[in-house]
């Protein structure tokens, strides 16, 4: 087998756990497969830099950042490949650049374009293990080099085991895996063993964040099986791959919350076609991502009312951006509140088993929880409540759907 | 003025000191001149992470060790280029690869064989003050990286100033310039105006550390004038360029001095031709650096008493090779003495000015300093003596030569 594995900052975090890396990665190659290691930053080394820019710019330019914060990566792929031939295997560390990943200008949050992968291959065929500096990638033709924003680590792994067409891609992080909810909310939480791409995606977007978004819409665009695990013990971990017969007897996958939410609503707002486009215009301009968005009728006929919802670190100046237009487009007062969170019910099953919702909203308001918003896609369902409710909520919907086992 | 400017680790050692390089750099901007930077890593950086690699592996790779240390540069341009810019002018940052700096292959102390420098010309032409990465370069095809070895960054910005025909290369460091000795031993020791590359060449391989060697013999070959200065304050530094007819009055510039020596001696090797030749291919083959170089033949005509000396932190090495040698050659004992100095005398005037020589012998024998081994060379005389004996032996020449003023 050939198996991409990926060690996250906290596995990486010093001496002693690279040296436990490396005893990780021979092992792997001890047993006759091939393997091809991707590291992030020492655990705490991209918040020093980042700290040290803001030190010395108000606003430093994000093509200097990037060749900033690319070194936290280059320095463990030389301390980890240093650590496996310690171990009497032959290792080549190789930056971002040397593993052929060219990315688009976009500095600190690029977009990979293409891997061509020819010296990872190369170094393979000479029974090499290969350990690639994560989070960077270079610019075609001036090759400056470029950072993949928070997280992209994972997008590296994932993408480099495609570009490979590894068997298997190891993301190895502080926990066991993916599990039916957060285990600090419901003692009884469970790890899964098996997750679709399109839960993971729902349940990492939703706040779960043992894999970074990007790199499932990746592992799902090219079909690359994720196995998230520890790098602290054996234990198995949740086997994150394409929709299988089996997962789909199960309704729900798990129960995500997210309390980085705060709601905007604005009353009365004339009827027109294209008002909508231009508040939302207006957001995604000033770079706010909009969660959930509702709007209804008023009771007149005549006027709607518009809520959404957006990060709350988002909402100071969302609230200004719409405030300015909806004087401009003659609305009524506008409101906002960040005291709310978000609970989610995730599942494949939910496609093909109906009333998932239904039991949703009556077990809430079971339990005296208002529902503020309501937001459906195909396998989830989320509801704004009360922030104050988000972990009574959570603990209730996980007994509710059987999720304690 | 095209002006070069080289900044050391303690001239970049913090937040604080970055931004007054970065004061100092848009000063000479604004006085019309073009300026490229070039920065070692903030001091104590690269110690750091030889630590880390030396914690993980007994024997870590070479080809690793470049890829970890020359991130070091990396954070240090990027920083200065953001501070620079803070200031509002417009700064690029670039690696050494980006500057177009190709070296052979030879990791850890690879030597320069070309600059294209392309990208730094585009930068000045487009109006930006270049930040460029020092100590690192990368091999020509594979682009892998390589460092320059201890001081490196002196060397890069030497050939970068060569690469685009800079008028100045300005090399900054925690000292005033070059002195006429080491002020701690003698007050009155002068800092130096002017200097030759020659002398410099002297003064710098005999324990003059402010800088490096392998970069002066690079300034002269291409003729770019240094000028060693602090970045401190704004004294006028030493400039170090081709000997001109106002030197040549001067006959001694300098006394240095290197307590980092130890001296073997072979007695009674046969005195057969080969001999010498064979006895220092091995001492080259174990990587070891030999500085002087006496030979004797004996008073019965036969065999001959060989000495040399090399660092001290050699020494055992040394020794334990030439016994090897000393027994196949069929040679008498050999000895070794750690508690010895070396202290020299350095000026170009001594190419017209006889008599440099017998009157340094005279000094050092008037004080009843023993002469153990002598050494010359066209602007150099260099004497081994007791260590005990260094301090006084450089006070009573610096006086003796008129160095005090």
């Amino acid at each position: 087998m050939l198996i991409v594995q990926k060690y996250g900052g906290t596995s990486v975090a010093n001496v002693e756990r690279i040296k436990a890396v490396a005893e990780r990665v021979t092992k792997t190659a001890e047993k006759g497969n091939g393997v091809v290691v991707v590291v992030s930053a020492m655990a705490g080394e991209t918040d020093k830099l980042i700290e040290l820019a803001c030190q010395i710019s108000p606003s430093p330019g994000d093509r200097e950042m990037d060749m900033l914060l690319s070194s936290g990566e280059r320095v463990t792929s030389a301390l980890t490949a240093m650590a496996i031939e310690a171990r009497g295997y032959p290792a080549k560390a190789l930056t971002g650049r040397q593993a052929g990943i060219i990315t688009n200008k976009v500095h600190t949050r690029a977009k990979i374009e293409k891997i061509s992968g020819d010296r990872i291959r190369k170094a393979l065929a000479d029974g090499k293990i290969v350990v690639i500096a994560g989070f960077q990638g270079v610019t075609e033709g001036e090759a400056d080099v470029t950072t993949l924003g928070r997280g992209g680590s994972d997008l590296s792994a994932v993408a480099i085991a495609a570009a490979v067409e590894a068997d298997l891609c190891e993301i190895y992080t502080d926990v066991d895996g993916v599990y039916t909810t957060d285990p600090n909310i419901v003692a009884e939480a469970r790890k899964l063993d098996k997750i679709s791409y399109e839960e993971m995606l729902e349940l990492a977007s939703l706040g779960a964040k043992v894999l970074q978004t990007r790199s499932v819409e990746f592992a799902k665009k090219y079909n690359v099986p994720i196995v998230v695990r520890s790098s602290f013990n054996d234990n198995a971990g949740t086997l994150v791959a394409e929709e299988d017969k089996d997962m789909e007897n199960v309704v729900v996958s798990g129960i995500a919350y997210d309390k980085n939410q705060a709601k905007i609503t604005v009353v009365k707002v004339p009827d027109k076609p294209g008002i909508a486009a231009r508040l939302f215009e207006a957001i995604a301009f000033a770079n706010i991502v909009v969660d959930m968005i509702v709007q209804n009728i008023s009771s007149d006929g005549k006027s709607a009312d518009i809520s959404f919802t957006v990060a709350k670190t988002d909402s100071k100046k969302a609230l200004a951006v719409t405030e300015t237009i909806a004087k401009e487009l003659g609305a009524g007062r506008v409101d906002m509140r960040d005291d709310i969170s978000k609970v989610s019910v995730v599942g494949v099953g939910m496609r093909t088993h109906s009333g998932v919702a239904a039991r949703m909203f009556e077990t809430l308001a079971g339990h005296n929880i208002n529902i503020i918003m309501i937001s459906t896609s195909e396998i989830k369902v989320s509801c704004i409540i009360d922030l104050k409710f988000t972990e009574l909520a959570v603990r209730v919907l996980h007994e509710i759907f059987g999720l304690s086992g």
